[in-house]
């Protein structure tokens, strides 16, 4: 299979098979949420580049659903009292990201409980699960994810969603600290910009795991589902 | 105090006094033993970049000693028997970063428990700390790191070693998640190359806490604790 | 302030006064939910003995409440589809619990996300916080909690609810190693029998922090918000 | 294979099988060290009641290593500085056991980093593992246990040692909320005192896992080893 080492497109062979059996993996998409994705101005944490990922997520979910892949969507939620962040100790990049984009004029709002803030843009089914007690930018620290793949005996992870330099970079290092085989959907993720983006999948490709085309990842799985051998 | 912010220097004023006393920080270390540092063909995870910031994180510990903080020294070190590791779940980046540098030939031998590759190039003096369970790319987990800052009631971390784009930026963002304010000392880490050593400061710098030059953190704790106001 | 020792009534002097500062202090309420405490033949794991706590606890609280302490309920809850308990690893207490008191008709249904066995039996006020991704015993693994004492600045907590020898048993055990001060209320807490219920506080008064009356705390706590010397 | 039901035989027929795998089997043996074990009044910690075993132990270890299975020892270390315990936050025994027990003259040496209290009193092979950052009751946290069993894909752990109404008592929780399958080997741990060692085994057998004689164990794993039919 095609993957991406430091930008640089590169062919596995079969040195990777242990990376790609739908069996064994899961699909975890980050913070696709009205929080970071509404067109409004009261938008409390905006990631604007990644509104063009919503669509081609969604039909990945469709398709990975298809060949019996969980998805697991996992969302920045806070208490509503505000305990747990701006009146607890407060997230850092509160005050670290308005020096670069300014002001953010409703970054308290950002992930309150109950808020439409919250809202998953992304689309949902029935049968997906939602881990939803995020509270910085680790999918897995405070939440329970680790404890819900081992339930699952997930062994490899796909990621997508946002920010590539942030949450889906942390999720990476964390998922590969914990073991699993991480791979990052290379077309369905954005970062803070062009340069953080691409930097966040080199080291991703360098240190923690595979960073490949969703297509390709697709193709693959469904190569392997039909008892094919792979290309 | 002088911070970086994606690179461009920024002054903060009084806005992030709170991650500036002495008495609540510690300095951490992040992996410079032989293991990554030794000069010979052996060594089994070469990061030769950082062998220039040997001596100036050595001056740096001597001072922040002098000023009363506490310095921790985190190495990784892997069972003799392999089974955290080569015969266990082998870490990924065995299998990913020789796409990019080509065979790693002793890459085996990294981080064995008593081999010579876990001894810190560093000083260390009789009142550091040493984390020693570091198995893969975090800091803290599964290590004790996040216990032993408990105890030590500390607040701040101030991070130096290697790599800035690999276990460094690991470390913060762990630290952060765990609500600990993260600095990265910019002059003291070294990444992977150029550009994603100044790729992972900026991501530091936007989402995870401040960057700035050790001889500003210095400058900065000793007039604290003189009792002089900031300048 | 009277605590009891392995049983036995014991004055503290003012040796365990940094157990006792309202300030750093919260009230956590483990599992006081229908799943355990339904009259009904359906209640998927019935803890009748706690029943007779649920008014107590629920004057406790107003009084901590009055006193400026926050409670923070804790409760069983797992994921719809059943895939982080029944049809992931299942709980072990499915298969154990049973070879002491009997098949347990409903277990199924304990703590399914939405239904009505995960309803606080005791009341909660718009200023308490909840817990609610306990997946099995603990109330911190795989939770929040531990990120939300932190974000609250607590260093002690006050233990109600069920089971004794259990679910309140393991948040103190986990507790204690987090370096949380541990305080049981034993007036305010039921186990599976007399003997179990004696048997814990034993342990928890031996190895893992205080065991006092709910009434002793308050009237602690009383004095030393009103700035008044220990009785 | 006979275990025991709040301490009355049970015969599980084949209803736990899955608890008997040998090859997905660790045992853990918990604390056996001098700091617990040493005849001299010099002991920081005294565990009188658990010499017996120390033979015992050894035995099943013998046996369990010719079947194949790994022994982990786990052991109680703190830094030289006691920064991580008397000199950071105290374990709170410290200041509760000796309430029940009088005076403890030497618990300040309790578990040293390199004093003679850490070593092991059983016998460890040379491919037994150990993990030594257990730095207060708990096997797992913040060790790296969880850990190291990922790695060998174990998934029922068998714990001996000391004491059952604490360090063994805490281990099987934690590794019953991380999933693994608990057994305790009833006849090779031991309590504060009679009671407490009882109480124990039951809150194991109703909540936990499986209590079962070692000697049963061992048949077990041998018939399957064999790959007889179990009886």
């Amino acid at each position: 299979m095609r993957i991406y080492v430091y930008g640089k497109p590169h062919d596995t062979g079969d040195k990777f098979d242990d990376y790609l059996d739908p069996a064994k993996t899961a699909v975890i998409s980050i913070d696709m949420h009205r929080g970071h994705l509404d067109p409004s101005p009261e938008c409390p944490c905006p990631a604007p580049r990644a509104r063009e990922i919503v669509a081609p997520i969604d039909a990945f979910h469709t398709q990975a659903r298809a060949l019996g892949l969980p998805i697991i969507h996992v969302r920045s939620v806070v208490r509503r009292s505000g305990v747990d962040d701006i009146n607890g100790i407060p997230a850092a990049w509160r005050r670290t990201f308005p020096l670069h984009v300014g002001p953010i004029p409703n970054s308290d709002g950002h992930a309150i409980e109950g808020s439409p803030w919250t809202e998953l843009v992304t689309k949902v089914a029935p049968e997906d699960e939602i881990v939803e007690t995020k509270r910085r930018l680790s999918a897995f620290y405070p939440t329970d994810l680790d404890f819900l793949l081992r339930n699952m005996r997930v062994e490899t992870i796909v990621l997508n969603g946002g920010f590539t330099d942030c949450c889906v970079l942390n999720a990476s290092f964390d998922a590969n600290n914990r073991n699993y085989r991480v791979i990052v959907a290379r077309d369905l993720v954005r970062g803070t910009d062009d340069n953080l983006e691409a930097a966040a999948l080199a080291m991703v490709s360098l240190h923690l795991g595979l960073v490949a085309d969703s297509a390709d990842l697709l193709a693959e799985w469904s190569r392997r589902k039909a008892g094919r051998k792979v290309a």
